[in-house]
């Protein structure tokens, strides 16, 4: 199992409208092969950005299969509007 | 509740050395007011990157009562070595 990290600022004034992209998009991934979950944290420190944490089966699942699929089109369709850059995604496996 | 995130580089050669001082500075945190948890992630694209997540009651139990603990001096005395810069920390809360 790996973590998505997916760290995106977005546009001021879009905070509310990306939060609510979140949302809808999460029946999208949570029928994906591969996909075990997903939450949004929000910086205390700076209001526009967020870290995405998805957890994979394996970086394929995200990279290859998912990317490929109509879903990824619909989250983008929902959420990518509101970035401010493009999101720098990685991706992390437990250590400790 | 609030995730702290601290981006970590280590020193190329390190990373066993560091991996084995998260492990010797669990108790450390865990013993810590307001400490709720914490693990280690590894960047499956660089070796040499990692996030420590830990579960905090709130900010100030990480910035102002941790960091005035001898258990952050015990932390910092078990990894800092290890450290290729300073890490990057900051804090985020769960919205989705």
């Amino acid at each position: 199992m790996v973590t998505e990290f997916a760290e995106i600022e977005v546009k001021p004034g879009m905070e509310r409208e990306f939060i609510a992209g979140v949302e809808k998009s999460k029946a999208a991934f949570l029928r994906s092969a591969g996909c075990h979950g997903l939450h949004l944290m929000r910086a205390v420190e700076n209001p526009l950005k967020f870290v995405l944490h998805v957890q994979w089966e394996s970086v394929a699942h995200h990279m290859e299969l998912f990317r490929a699929a109509p879903e990824f089109q619909e989250w983008r369709g929902n959420v990518a509007h509101c970035f401010a850059a493009p999101p720098v995604v990685w991706h992390g496996e437990l250590v400790v």
